[in-house]
């Protein structure tokens, strides 16, 4: 059964545009082979959908060789790429408390195994990293700064520009977690000092779940996170050195590549400061819904100040589970509750016992779908 | 454009089964939110359907419980995930001349980071193993032993059975590289003492590509390949110890995952055994067609001999590629040419300098495709 109502945008957007689903059954029939490991002409058609691909996000991301974005499976595994694949030990790393646990649990994995150390800078309760902290951390010389552009839990939005500066400065290597920005906020890898851009293909890039890539700075090498066959070079023990074979072992998903070209595409078409602008209006209509309803906390920025399209929220009266429960089974309204994947960025704004709930807008989201969401809201809230 | 006839289903299968993209298109329309990740009815059917799949391989691979299957993006992450997660400073591996770069590489890989030591068992020209070579490398009691179940260079099966046995008998840990059998030889990972099992959704088993999987033995604890989201225990700064979240951080290919389950249901269908025989019928016929041939020579097994629905063959008047290339462009006809990420094998059939040509066969394939190959081949190579 499908929703009425789907604000899981954070998660997975959904629906997807039609030429998703389009551009993945032509792949399927025209393009299905091996890319890079034939010569014949549909492994070389299967090759070309990737470069397209590569092609419109070096785009959107001013990225000036397509080569240097790589395919994963999703940002958990670019993330694990940049984060394993550039740290040795005893380096030291700063990144913030609102990261996901994508970031988290490689960097700790690390301190385990590696000694790494790592510091993550406190944010306040709208989601804002403590700059001085940050300038203090990065005085100490990092190898890495790891930064979120938009928290998963708050919606804020991080200064990737400064703090990409700050760390150049510094002389550390800029790693920013697109999860939640890409296809929304305008990102500018030179312009923000960003090495390292770990993004998702299924969320506001519109295209289908098994993508997500990391673009790699030309000045940055990697130890590959995958060995195994590149079809190219592969008399050789070693990964090759040449991008993006380097870091793509293994047959990709040229099927969910030819879809997430589309969903790119179909960002460029609408473009993301008119996918922002419409997200936020639903994010403050959703704020001036709920605000009001007793013992009820909205996390995350004020009404008026910049968040992604995300609206975290907290009762003192009803579990988050228990709402989310009801949204779902009474109202038809598919939201997500719990521990969003974030236990510092919980930390910081005190729900480490509660959770809470979010209710996240997509492109396809309107103004009569967030009434419904905010009336039911007030219906299980007794408002 | 469509090539008239597709002989490169080593690589990958194709056309798949309509009953693939069907349930692709279905899985997009009504269950691609995140599973696992929220309670809404839409995240459960998500979920639902990595159930669903897993279950299907569970019973094709005679595996008790589905969660000791989980997915990986493909083969390659799947033997990441098997050797990294398990090896560890000084350990002792027996792997032989027929694996694959996917195998070899991250040995590789760990020779050079934690000095492990890897030995590789000589294969004979059919591409048999050494026996009496093995039998002496496992009496130095190695912590893993790995093996493919077919080569993808020679079509040769490897007794993993019995390997199996003598690998357990010296309390080693056994993994198999299915990449070239899922689908089409019987396996049983039990009666086979097989302890790890990677295998591709996109080959054997006519799933769409970015799709893959790892069986691991609930005797057998690996560290985490990916370390990320999982949607459970997110407090924790560890991934949990509950399969199959241990080992699937990050969002999933749902949709993909949808696609493979299709596929397995069609081997079910026709059964590997009818499977295998047609393809091996198929190899048959090439070999009759074109072992006559002046100064060509075909690799692997010899007439009459089991393989999988693989025939490689060299000549010595036309480069590999050239052949390849020319069954491309004018006959139509895509097979691949060149090295197969398999330098060792090439090694073992001496073909390390020239390459090889390489004509795979899948369940769609008919005696008169093949009639076309011989008779371009032979035109190709002027007899």
């Amino acid at each position: 059964m499908k929703p009425l109502v789907y604000l899981d945008h954070a998660a997975t957007s959904w629906p997807k545009p039609p030429e998703v689903m389009l551009a993945m059954q032509k792949a399927m029939d025209e393009a299905a082979a091996n890319p890079g490991r034939g010569s014949h002409q549909m492994a070389v058609k299967a090759s070309r959908v990737l470069f397209e691909s590569r092609r419109v996000l070096s785009r959107l991301f001013q990225v000036h060789n397509p080569n240097d974005v790589v395919f994963t499976h999703n940002t958990t595994e670019a993330l694990n790429l940049a984060i394993k694949g550039l740290l040795h030990e005893g380096d030291y790393v700063v990144a913030t408390m609102v990261e996901h646990n994508s970031v988290r649990r490689p960097l700790e994995f690390l301190k385990r195994t590696l000694g790494i150390r790592v510091e993550y800078i406190p944010v306040d309760s709208q989601g804002n990293v403590d700059m001085q902290k940050l300038r203090s951390a990065l005085s100490r010389r990092p190898k890495l700064v790891v930064c979120t552009h938009s928290s998963n839990l708050l919606g804020s939005i991080l200064p990737i520009a400064e703090i990409g500066e700050m760390a150049h400065e510094q002389g550390a290597i800029f790693l920013v977690d697109a999860a939640q920005s890409a296809g929304r906020l305008e990102i500018d890898v030179n312009a923000m000092h960003v090495d390292l851009l770990a993004f998702p293909g299924h969320k506001g890039l519109l295209g289908p779940q098994g993508t997500g890539g990391l673009y790699i700075s030309p000045s940055v090498d990697l130890e590959p996170f995958l060995h195994g066959g590149t079809g190219s070079q592969s008399e050789e023990i070693e990964q090759p050195a040449v991008r993006p074979d380097r870091y793509e072992a293994g047959t990709p998903n040229t099927i969910g590549i030819a879809g997430l070209k589309a969903g790119v595409t179909k960002v460029f078409e609408l473009t993301s400061q008119r996918i922002y602008q419409h997200e936020w209006s639903l994010t403050q209509q959703i704020m001036d819904g709920i605000e009001d309803i007793p013992g009820l906390r909205i996390l995350g920025p004020d009404k008026g100040e910049p968040r992604t399209g995300i609206v975290s929220f907290v009762s003192t009266e009803i579990d988050s589970s228990r709402i989310a429960f009801q949204l779902d089974r009474e109202y038809g309204i598919a939201v997500r509750a719990g521990m969003h994947c974030t236990p510092l960025a919980h930390e910081a704004v005190d729900t480490l016992q509660t959770g809470a709930v979010r209710a996240s807008v997509g492109i396809d989201t309107t103004a009569e779908e967030v009434e419904l969401l905010i009336s039911a809201v007030k219906n299980i809230c007794g408002a």
